[in-house]
């Protein structure tokens, strides 16, 4: 069973930055399914923990978005919820076992996150506040500390799609260390 | 001359796909530059036919997106300006010459393009019209309308995607042609 096809790889705890990823791929479910959905779906479709923190983040960002959610943002939730979750899913398994074929699905699914960041930040420093969501009067500090919040969803996949556009087999080096760790057995 | 790397390749009019994509990406530039470029810069930027031509548009086709640019799409067409139109030189010159290093590329694009259409399409169908776009009240004609235009913007970056995704090296299949005939003579 060691010998499987995709074993011999270096233990994910031994990969930092794999371990990064994987950490912010398996916490995005449930943020995902549980917070971020309810602008997607009416929210009598979520367990009453989770409208509760959906509360609390909206008292202390004052988040014009998640609060309104505008139309723009319901379709790409509805991204985050059919294409961003399967993708966890499957990018856990592959970065666990080193498995290359996640690199085209993670340069997608990358490019596809750091993009609708893109709108989200526009709404946050470009809009005219007021007029575009009444009631949300943003201070700069109130915008940077939206940003703060939001922009782990740019940084980490955008240097996942850097980490994969770099190799053709992004998790070679750390096969190659594995497989000679199993030889010294 | 002719059989310097990368030549060989079968002429562009001869891959009807390939041309579709080329036409897309060369008439992409004026477009970005000229007419969706004004609602990331002032008007007094952009020649009097541009802004007539963008006049015509809102008038014809009651866009709500082009007739309040919300900052959530402001920075997209940032986007546009800076990452889109230099793919598009980049990408032309690529296919004419049948060049595979546009492949990541292509599909980084592709992904970026067609994730900026999904805001753009949730704000033509789930928008609360009269709210979060004052004096636009769009009917199921309006909204159908509008959709056809921005379609192919969600079209053909995804058949790029599809493209590039299937093969290695995209054009390889051009290239075998191109280097029978050149070897005929």
């Amino acid at each position: 069973m060691a010998m499987a096809k995709g074993a011999g790889v270096l233990p994910l705890v031994r990969r930092p930055m794999d371990l990064l990823f994987v950490v912010f791929f398996v916490t995005h479910i449930p943020t995902s399914l549980l917070v971020d959905g309810q602008c997607a779906l009416p929210s009598e479709y979520f367990p009453q923990k989770a409208t509760e923190l959906l509360a609390f983040h909206l008292e202390t960002f004052k988040d014009p978005l998640m609060g309104t959610c505008p139309g723009w943002l319901q379709l790409i939730i509805w991204c985050e919820l059919l294409l961003q979750v399967p993708f966890f899913f499957a990018a856990t398994y592959a970065f666990v076992r080193g498995s290359k074929w996640i690199r085209i699905p993670a340069i997608v699914y990358g490019t596809h996150t750091s993009t609708t960041l893109m709108p989200i930040l526009g709404a946050f420093w470009l809009s005219n506040g007021q007029k575009e969501y009444p009631g949300y009067n943003l201070s700069f500090e109130d915008k940077a500390k939206l940003t703060l919040l939001y922009i782990p969803y740019l940084i980490m996949p955008f240097l996942l799609v850097v980490k994969m556009v770099a190799r053709e087999d992004p998790f070679k080096r750390y096969r190659a260390g594995g497989a000679k760790k199993a030889k010294k057995k």
